[in-house]
């Protein structure tokens, strides 16, 4: 059941209704609903050590159709739900709406005691940068034709505002740096973002860097050490922070553990990866890989030696790179490469129990890490705060909405999503996790492994419009790929390395007219919106539409509200029925009204009432 | 979304869809799909390691619309999911129905590889005794007034045939006894039953027992050992399984081991619970208990010497009473009381551990031993198999029927759930748990923990009926509570000690008027009809009918379908759209015809097709 803005009772983790967000255990916080249905009384109902309590929750004096309780926190995760009396009849809230049934537990309300969100992620807007692709800086540093063999074949370099080909997928070289990044630092925070993403820096043989040979060396050709240290001043001084891309599933097979354990099966390095019996006939390698690839060995964390090189010890890779430097800098957090797939044995097994060690190392360097997963798929499992700290939200958001707005998969295959059915999922998504996660929930439309959003959108600007805005006021952290600012697209369909094509910077023989100005100063005007808007970065979340061609939600914080609406169809006003309040087009400051309204959407619109 | 029987595409777990339900870690199954929609290709979708896998399905040759895939079984649970490719669109088949979305995990198919459910309980029908108040075989035995105080009362003996009452609670004692039920198995094989829950029966002071002295004595006024071993002789003879009820989240306050552990810090049974720092004014009692309940001391399960003691020890608790005897005899099964508490620190971590060492406790005594937990509220989270193989159905089954043919909750709440909301939270539940589980769910409508149903239902018998046709019919294992079938009640508004009245055996002194005949014929016929029917021990399910006051359901099995529908209404006919087929009457025989059908089913029918 998703849940709309006219259901008659509410409770969210904003303070209107949880006086803390975030409290340790052993303290307590007080928890308010409010309801217009005529109660004769209202119950709390919380799980304890696995037990159902029904509590009287009392009624707020002055205050009509309040009820609050106070919850002593006893565990990490706590469930409850309030259970309203009416004349010959009762309903249960939970996260799934109003039921005159008790609802699953994975329905209920969820508190987290003593977890601490990374929570200056909410209020950044991501910029996600393949360095390779992003602005070369230093020529000097570039790959040169034939400088090494990878994989049995020559690394090459590929000139700028060429397009991706196959050729090219792994060894060709465009010369993208550091320095690049550090020298359009002003663009950026132009743009208005205020942090990055990088996929890996690690020295590696690839153009794309997820084969990684030493973890804990700055690839030179992206400048090394002294280029990264230099981009972490710049952003510290712009106000941007770093996040990078943590490839802890596989390492490259140029990477010393794995060629010493390759070399030598008596190795102490051999039991960091998982080995099988092979003969001529069964075609398999003798070690475990990244989806059968051969260059990506798959590490196992049965070994202590794996889990103290990477994740736990003193020294290991996660703790390198967040701790701080002589400046007091370092990079803000990790972006955890394939993280639903880590695991012990070849496998996935003991993910969460790495995940929640990761997180414990990461959190004793920095104690504002922001730590997320690639998990492309239902990450749920995984979202209790204990681990990651969010996901890349391709399942609970992204490939949705682009489903919905392309009519097709990322995958190409045919679609008649309705905005309905986007909504379902959408929602479906997000009452499963605990709000703080769900506001630590790393959103996108497109990335290095997708097509680009534009050109799954069949060029169909006004739609790209629609979903840039969709992003920017979703519950979670919005990233955009770089260069989708500009109507940056691809040609052939499908996604890599079509969707990694250079960034034409015109100071850098790049076609003007690949630069769409009107879309950028649009994105710029709707990052400015978020950035400058609370109730997007921690509001609660309901849908306000749902039709086959339109969808919108509204984020609520302290007496704000937000609607945020688009749709796919042709540029004709739509209904909406807005909720209570005197609504203006948050952008254009425009007066919209109040109640039902015709309103042109398609390419959305941000409504505000209340600020 | 709530799936029903019109849904255009189908895989279920019956050998129509999946070859074998339970094949070990290394095997493959094939399973297969059907789906009435013009599709152009079909994909099947599983998680391996975490990692979406996406395979092409084949085309069944000769069978147009079948597809299937066979699956290697490389993990302890396998989530897989159909994708239908259509013209210009497609749909993604999960238990939770069809969606354009792909829908998170939680929804999809599950495959248990390597679990063995004890298929003996899909095939039996379930008697829960209250020994104390079902029979009394053996008047020597009977507690006498005064005979021992116990919580600072006396014990004091009950006349049978009067009603229980407050101060009876705990201290009245009726004299019923293991005799009593040996006497009385012929009644109840005559009326059906193939197996028993015998609430405790081990040595403890209170009339329930669940505040156990001795785990390893029967109790002597249950008749003691010798006639617990006339009870399992002439269970065999009777081909009646035995389950018994283990409480392992607290122990009873005499209990040698408690008793040593209050009497000296320094026991070692100190650790075996969980003590706290106390004064006179914190009104906290030194240990953790059961509900705050001083007299039921919570055991801690930290200590290994508990662990031992109870689940895993060559001589624990668990393994002691499956362990046959020198007649190659022992009980079946454990009912665990209040399963979802047992943990450690006087809380319920390790709650899931915990019961996966008490599970291959049982395994190693007896490889069919069925162990399900008492688990009051939603237990989709314990249900994997490798714990306990199912729970006692509340959550699922028993109190939202009741609900909604009552009009109020067993609390006396009053509900206006209407049949489709009842179908949507049976759905809920059922669509969570894997297939073997779902079947070895513990389906009851009331028990002594709970009102009467009678008494719920406000003395509706044609209600009753119905209660009693879905209860026979749901995937899971039926269960009646003693006097059920003869229209036992109770008089007072609440659960105990008043659903505990003696059973009125009219040669021990009963009103014979207390015995409503044509109820107890009608119980034996579902009986008989459950026990005689596969499709409706190990069937498929899907929703038939959910209206305001109608709900129903389908099971099917090799091609034999049951239609199993009731009415809350009035006498009049319901029309039901019955599923491709002849159908008539499972009971009556009587024809029904096909297609749209006006039906009268207040008391509930049970139809039949294709056998």
């Amino acid at each position: 059941m998703t849940v709309f803005t006219t259901l008659p009772a509410r409770h969210d983790h904003t303070p209107t209704f949880t006086d803390r967000l975030s409290a340790p255990r052993g303290e307590s916080v007080t928890l308010r609903m409010h309801t217009t249905l005529p109660v004769t009384g209202v119950g709390f109902m919380v799980v304890r050590s696995g037990e159902l309590e029904a509590h009287a929750a009392s009624a707020v004096p002055g205050r009509p159709g309040w009820f609050e309780y106070t919850l002593t926190l006893e565990q990490d995760v706590t469930r409850y739900a309030w259970q309203l009396a009416l004349p010959d009849d009762h309903v249960n809230l939970t996260m799934s709406g109003l039921h005159r049934t008790r609802r699953a537990f994975r329905d209920w309300f969820q508190y987290l005691a003593g977890y601490r969100a990374p929570e200056w992620a909410w209020g950044s807007v991501f910029y996600q940068i393949f360095p390779d692709r992003f602005r070369n800086g230093d020529e000097t540093s570039d790959v040169q034709d034939g400088e090494y063999e990878y994989a049995g074949a020559s690394v090459f370099r590929v000139p700028w505002n060429t397009v991706p080909d196959r050729r090219g997928d792994i060894h060709g070289h465009y010369g993208g740096d550091l320095q690049g990044i550090t020298e359009k630092l002003p663009y950026l925070t132009e743009l208005g973002v205020n942090a990055l993403w990088l996929t890996p820096i690690f020295v590696s043989p690839s153009n794309h860097r997820y084969d990684i040979s030493d973890y804990r060396q700055i690839d030179p050709h992206l400048g090394g050490q002294a280029a990264y240290d230099d981009l972490l001043g710049a952003c510290r001084d712009a106000g941007v922070r770093v996040v990078l891309d943590g490839v802890f599933n596989h390492v490259g097979n140029e990477n010393a553990i794995f060629r010493a354990a390759l070399a030598d099966p008596a190795a102490p390095q051999r039991a960091m990866f998982t080995w099988r019996e092979v003969n001529d006939a069964s075609r398999l390698l003798p070690y475990h890989t990244f989806m059968d690839v051969p260059t990506l060995p798959k590490l196992d964390y049965a070994s202590e030696a794996t889990r103290q090189e990477f994740l736990a010890g003193e020294l290991s890779v996660v703790r390198h790179w967040l701790r701080r430097d002589a400046r007091g800098l370092s990079m803000d957090g990790w972006r955890l490469d394939v993280a639903h797939m880590i695991g012990s044995g070849g496998t996935d097994d003991q993910n969460l129990e790495l995940h929640r060690e990761l997180k414990r190392a990461a959190r004793e360097e920095r104690g504002d890490a922001y730590v997320f997963g690639e998990r492309f798929f239902d990450a749920e499992r995984a979202m209790q705060g204990d681990g990651e700290d969010g996901a890349m939200n391709y399942h609970g958001f992204g490939l949705p909405l682009m489903q919905w707005l392309s009519g097709q998969t990322h995958f190409f295959m045919p679609s008649r999503l309705t905005g309905a059915e986007l909504a379902e999922q959408l929602w479906d998504a997000y009452h499963a996790l605990p709000p703080q996660v769900a506001l630590n929930m790393f959103n996108l439309l497109d990335s290095h492994d997708t097509p680009r959003a534009l050109f799954q959108l069949g060029g169909d600007r006004v739609k790209l419009r629609a979903a840039l805005t969709l992003l920017m006021g979703y519950p979670g952290v919005p990233c955009i790929y770089y260069g989708t600012e500009i109507g940056l697209s691809q040609e052939v369909a499908a996604a890599m390395p079509f969707c990694r094509a250079p960034m034409p910077w015109t100071d850098h023989g790049g076609d003007p007219a690949a630069w769409d100005m009107d879309l950028r100063s649009d994105v710029q005007r709707l990052i400015a919106l978020r950035r400058a808007t609370p109730a997007l970065q921690r509001g609660s979340m309901r849908v306000l539409a749902a039709q086959d061609d339109t969808f919108g939600y509204v984020r609520e914080l302290d007496g704000v509200s937000v609607a945020v609406l688009a749709s796919r169809g042709a540029a004709e006003p739509v209904t909406v029925t807005l909720p209570a309040g005197e609504w203006r087009d948050a952008l254009s400051g425009e007066p919209v009204g109040s109640g039902v309204q015709e309103i042109v959407l398609n390419a959305g619109r941000i409504l505000i009432s209340g600020d």
